[in-house]
């Protein structure tokens, strides 16, 4: 039965990944692709309502770290470019003359920004004297507003953040939740007094993270990233990788400090508690809908999706096995669906007449934690059936029903955690070493394919770019956890601790 | 100390309505109006909060009715616009010649949503090949998918709805959630087997309207819209107004009967249990940020907002009365404040370093109904002093404080129930009859400024236009509450029990 109907639903092989994940995220019910622009996918219930969840949990931190939501609007005025545009490229030229970019008198140029996103030119008939383009991100809205909200130290720290879409026009291929051109996205944008309180917020971020990826069960590697992959007027950015099962890091989470370099462009200050005129420093974090497409490819299987209970729409799906002699059993199962509700489980009782096979296959792609599966015997002996969507089946007394699921839960939560740390372990390998030969540098053996490497790196920019280019990965940056025992710079032999990875990102 | 705050604050009298509410929005902190595009606010977070709250009723009437939440793209390619193009003018057709519309055959004309609605024409520096649109509603974009989803009767009925932002090209006068260029929306859609199903959809829409008119201590008249006012390829459209203050009514839900008109234009259909294709029958019902525009408007007085409990982000605040002694009061009203918390309240507590009359003050404006006063006297005597934003200070044991807490808040929100009827009555006369003249239709007696006009109306769709005319007014349609007695309609004289109201509408 579940064999067949497999292979009627056509779910390719995980070790397929490639094929795999397009194909889950549809068969799964997450989204609809069919919709007529490419990277705009239809959320469907089933992948909306575990999107909403994840950011429940954003919220929830969001609300005990001290931040407030806000709404800004969609459309941004073109010439509220001006000061972002003057921003990145006086930082550019800073950095390209290494000199500091507070020191630097210059034209401002285009940053580039112009040619990824989507432009409005008409309102109705009109051609807008003004064109206006959709948000790709919220900084220049933001800080728009922020300098009129920020006057003295007692409007400090402004922290915020939202929740909404943003928009990027995207001309690499689109995959759901990874690469889309309607991005489902949080941020977060915080103001304080100086570059210690930026900083602080920044550790903070790391927290947030770090209990965030442990409730989707997701291993990460967490960079600091190399100068060229900071984020335009950042002073330095932060990156959370994930290592997809096809070796690929997708970036999910990053916070940025920019230390006062926006709050110059946006004249950003505050009076100080002397009378005297600040500039204000700035952080900001930013994730999106790339968590669920981390979700989905970390955790899935051959038979569909395992969804981590703290973000499954349905933790527990309750099902009558003998359908014909229903009205016996499903008083009763109705009875446990409601106590299970009480006790904080999000319950779904698949009552549909349809063979407990296809209700167990059915929910096995969903990737819902636990099956319950509950018939006249069992009722007769005060206890259910639970399928685990990580293997294997209990049995369960009815009495403490509610406390046993919830330890299941637990259990699973931490298997799928531990699951996913063998596989990224895996899937990171120590860097073989490059050789110097009268051809340039070359791999003491070949890269392998899909593998992220790990080396130990101190080179300069141009090492860096020797690196990049010898491998044809790309540099993550410097792991916040650093060795701890110094070793040899693959590029320069230099003793160091500092840890770096290499990799093909999405 | 308050009168001082108030007029520094420079709240208008409500009286002054046109002047009052532009103000309150801002100085009650639920908006900042100052984002450089007219009619898109920047939403803060104690409005946002509000609105969330708003929606989260609309969702869990959503959830009780079996609809299920998706998410559709932004942006409508503009050959969709193709189909909703054909059947506006075939039914605009039908309605001139007096026929069927579906024994017209004729050629497609512009619906004239292009006039409304912002175009995106260029992705980076390329121009489109195809035009796409910001969605200003829906039906474009999900009809295109639901006809992939509907194929047998066994998909039916399909009730979705989304809570997502909208757009139009408004080029009247904008207000804050009045009329605005960024629309916060909510819209349910559904598709039935047939006009009965369809129709049924329309009821629950009527007492899920009823539910959240009640939730936000609401008065509406619900009105089946004329013909020339029903919603583009609707049979007909039920909307529901308020009566704001200077007597303009707003629209602020409707819902729309489609029968299977957009069906067609769509090919959305199914294969019945007889194996035959059938067209199904489709409903709408759409509701927006309107919602707060009405409950700031209806609701507020001279010092500020007073929301309803059911959607007020506080519902209690507490406030120590004696700050210099704050650390003997503290720790007792942080106690207070979680055991309220845990009965469910929603709960600030205000320790600022502030005198108790700017923290009275500063609630007032933002219409928080209880504000909770607490000093080393009250802490004595086991008690506090709760003050109503409806009206007077009430001394509550601290035994039950909760149970006390949310019968008052109960009480509040009938007092405001009662109070914005009894406003709405005033506002709504009898209308006062026309006379026929030399010179045509004549008022009897001059209309007067901010009311809302009753009357028996039968007329044809020339005698409304003459009302309409004659009066300055606009016609809200047959209200769903026809008179109990038959009266003689006000152009033909004729007996009749439908009752109308002509008013200013936003």
């Amino acid at each position: 039965m579940t064999k067949h109907g497999k292979a009627k639903r056509g779910i390719p092989p995980k070790s397929d990944f490639n094929a795999w994940y397009p194909a889950i995220v549809e068969i799964s019910d997450l989204v609809d692709k069919r919709y007529p622009i490419k990277g705009m996918d239809v959320w469907k219930p089933y992948g909306w309502s575990t999107m909403r969840l994840i950011d429940g949990l954003t919220r929830k931190e969001m609300e005990n770290s001290g931040h407030q939501e806000y709404s800004f609007p969609l459309l941004v005025p073109e010439d509220l470019l001006e000061k972002e545009n003057h921003l990145v490229s006086r930082l550019k030229a800073a950095r390209e003359q290494g000199v500091d970019p507070s020191e630097l008198r210059m034209e401002e140029e285009d940053s580039g920004f112009k040619k990824e996103v989507y432009w409005v030119t008409k309102g109705g008939e009109n051609e807008l004297d003004v064109p206006m383009f959709l948000r790709p991100t919220s900084e220049t809205p933001m800080y728009t507003m922020f300098s009129l909200w920020v006057r003295s130290h007692a409007d400090l720290p402004l922290k915020t953040f939202q929740i909404v879409n943003t928009f990027r026009y995207e001309t690499k291929q689109t995959r759901s939740f990874i690469r889309v051109r309607e991005i489902h996205f949080f941020e977060a944008h915080t103001v304080h007094k100086d570059e210690e309180g930026a900083t602080k917020q920044i550790e903070e971020d790391a927290e947030i993270v770090q209990r965030l990826m442990k409730s989707l069960c997701l291993p990460v590697l967490v960079s600091k990233r190399p100068v060229w992959d900071t984020f335009p007027g950042a002073w330095y950015t932060t990156a959370v990788d994930a290592v997809m099962p096809n070796g690929r890091t997708l970036q999910i989470a990053t916070y940025h400090h920019y230390r006062d370099q926006w709050a110059q462009a946006f004249d950003l200050n505050y009076e100080d508690i002397n009378g005297k005129i600040q500039n204000c420093h700035q952080t900001t974090f930013g994730m999106s809908e790339r968590l669920l497409g981390a979700v989905v490819g970390m955790h899935g299987d051959d038979a569909g999706l395992i969804l981590p209970p703290a973000v499954s729409p349905y933790q527990v799906v309750l099902m009558p096995v003998a359908t014909h002699i229903n009205e016996e059993v499903l008083p009763k199962i109705r009875e446990i669906a409601d106590e299970l509700r009480s006790a904080g489980l999000r319950v779904h009782l698949d009552d549909r007449d349809k063979r407990p096979g296809g209700k167990h296959y059915d929910w096995e792609i969903k990737g819902v934690p636990i099956r319950l599966e509950f018939g006249p015997r069992d009722l007769a002996e005060n206890k259910c059936v639970l399928s685990l969507r990580t293997g294997g089946k209990v049995d369960a007394n009815l009495d403490n029903l509610s406390e046993t699921i919830s330890l299941h839960l637990e259990d699973i939560s931490d298997k799928l955690l531990e699951l996913s740390s063998i596989q990224m372990s895996n899937l990171v390998k120590k860097f073989p070493g490059l050789k110097s030969t009268e051809d340039g540098w070359k791999m003491i053996s070949p890269i392998e394919d899909g593998i992220v490497y790990e080396l130990a790196f101190d080179g300069n920019d141009a090492d860096a770019e020797v690196l990049e280019k010898t491998t044809g990965l790309a540099l993550l940056g410097d792991s916040v956890e650093p060795y701890l025992e110094p070793q040899n710079c693959v590029i320069t032999g230099k003793l160091t601790t500092r840890k770096q990875h290499l990799a093909r990102m999405y």
